[in-house]
């Protein structure tokens, strides 16, 4: 139905939507180097949690087939180097770990097998994770669109679409699963500086949807909310601590104060895979930061005085008490959390 | 000591600083056309609301200049029209209506004198607007640079300096002469979307003065609070109601919400000429909308699709509530407001 593919593996390359460039091109970069996987992780020519995931078992996949021994082992501790290699593209989205977690089993679990056999799994592997994305997003999607009242004007932040997953979305899909189930509403749209995810991707793919939306500067959220234009916010997480705590696009937790203090509901949806059970807290997320030129410059233009600094945090964490509920592909957890969240802990682990 | 002029009057022509053009360039706007004045200020050229009240004040003199008849009553009726023209500038800025309305009464009350001598009064009103303006802030700043703590880390939105009210500063008034009284402090500036009036003019203020400062995107502001990285906010207005509500820049509100929730002091810095006595409350202060494309696009490069429904209000309406204290020229107002604010309702009434 959606008429573009944000990441897909041909003839073992990988092709990605250079999101850099929309919603002026629809650009797509074709590569069989897995560095170039990797600085596109980098560059945000592919960002989104899940996605990042996506794209990081894919460069390990083209790592694999570039390594040319035909020893096992001396393939093994090339993979674990590629491994390491693709971990450093960004700090914060879990997914990315995951995926390499994922990648790295699937080495050692057939540690035996020749070196032929074991790229070929691990191009499955890649693979299955793209495929599973979409459909742990259409479960989640279809466990959370029975929030989305009819006629609901639900505010978003960031972009958390097919191009944010390598598939159908996480917020967005809960809300394209609402739009396919028949239900009618509009979406405020946050521009989501510095990068404006929001204002050059999430309206993007709400047209191409088909779902009304209108975008907002962030800093016009509060006088929305204030003037009873918000009836409810869903989010997506670039990483959920076994307490709920979530982590996400800066801007989110601002967000999550202001829904609690106009009594708007706030929604975190995020594939299991978001989860970092390891964490007990939010506080121990590291929150990548980013180049201070994000924010300095727009199109390579100043905006900024020369040398003006800046701080560019890419995320903030918004406590488990400010969130109404976290959307799953195994269903909605609420408050309390710790507990909520246990039978999945469970599942991850 | 702050060497740029942001407006001023100089051989029966009106200099300006093009502000849309900083921090790239210092370019001069000098012109004796009113309609020209009239387009710096609808265009944002010039902003700021004491800015603007000086600059409509400017453009009524070029305007009476501009009148040729010798006739008092015909003059007269040609002001009235000139002044109507130019109170369409801009919505929200009462500054712009008082400063009109001063222009008005000194025509009205000198009534029976020749033309050319109500010309000489008018433009000398309007140059004692511009110096009445300096006068204030630099007492509404020594009132408030005491709450300016050592060592502080104040946050700020949007620009409040000598560009905004043509001379000292409100806001920005207030964190100068606390430096020029020897606190030393730094100062998160928020970018202030769309227009970037921080990134683009508090920096390039700040700079000028010495004061250390970090740009932050709007969003951002919520995470450093929840980290104790604030200890107070300090912003300016466009429009004060009688019970303290307060127009300003779009995102103000929010922050005024978020400093509650994180027990951070809200202040606004205005001169009484910002007060509007004649509304009871903040439901009565018209909020401009201004173009979607000052949303939609950058620099004149689209950031969203083509014909992206964005709205884009100008102000939000801060409640009396959430505003620890409002200093002017004549103190500082605590609440409760609206009896704290009442011995200045008799001043400018």
């Amino acid at each position: 139905m959606i008429p573009y593919c944000s990441i897909c593996w041909q003839d073992n390359r990988v092709r990605l939507l250079d999101q850099r460039r929309l919603p002026r091109e629809e650009v797509y970069l074709e590569t069989g180097d897995y560095r170039q996987v990797i600085e596109a992780i980098r560059t945000l020519a592919i960002r989104g949690a899940p996605a990042i995931g996506v794209a990081a078992a894919m460069a390990a996949a083209l790592g694999a087939l570039e390594i040319t021994t035909d020893d096992s082992a001396e393939f093994r501790r090339g993979f674990q180097e590629i491994l390491r290699e693709i971990a450093q593209a960004r700090p914060t989205a879990v997914n990315l770990f995951w995926a390499l977690e994922r990648m790295a089993q699937v080495a050692e679990s057939h540690a035996g097998e020749p070196v032929a056999a074991l790229k070929e799994r691990l191009v499955r592997e890649a693979q299955a994770i793209l495929k599973e994305d979409d459909t742990i997003n259409r479960h989640l999607a279809a466990h959370g669109q029975g929030l989305i009242p009819e006629g609901a004007r639900v505010l978003t932040h960031c972009n958390t679409g097919a191009l944010a997953t390598g598939a159908y979305g996480t917020a967005l899909g809960v809300l394209r699963a609402a739009w396919e189930a028949g239900r009618r509403f509009s979406v405020w749209v946050d521009e989501t500086r510095p990068l404006l995810q929001g204002a050059r991707l999430t309206t993007w793919e709400l047209g191409k949807i088909g779902i009304p939306y209108t975008l907002i500067p962030d800093g016009a959220a509060a006088f929305l909310m204030q003037k009873g234009q918000v009836d409810l916010v869903i989010v997506g997480a670039d990483r959920i601590a076994g307490n709920g705590d979530t982590a996400n696009k800066i801007g989110t937790y601002g967000l999550a104060v202001l829904a609690r203090y106009h009594g708007v509901p706030f929604y975190v949806a995020a594939p299991l895979s978001t989860f970092d059970f390891a964490l007990t807290d939010g506080s121990q997320i590291p929150v990548e930061e980013r180049a201070p030129e994000e924010i300095t410059t727009l199109w390579g233009e100043p905006v900024a005085p020369p040398g003006a600094p800046a701080l560019n945090l890419a995320f903030d964490i918004t406590p488990n008490e400010l969130i109404s509920g976290i959307i799953t592909e195994r269903g909605i957890a609420t408050p309390p959390y710790p507990s909520s969240l246990k039978p999945w802990k469970r599942l991850t682990g």
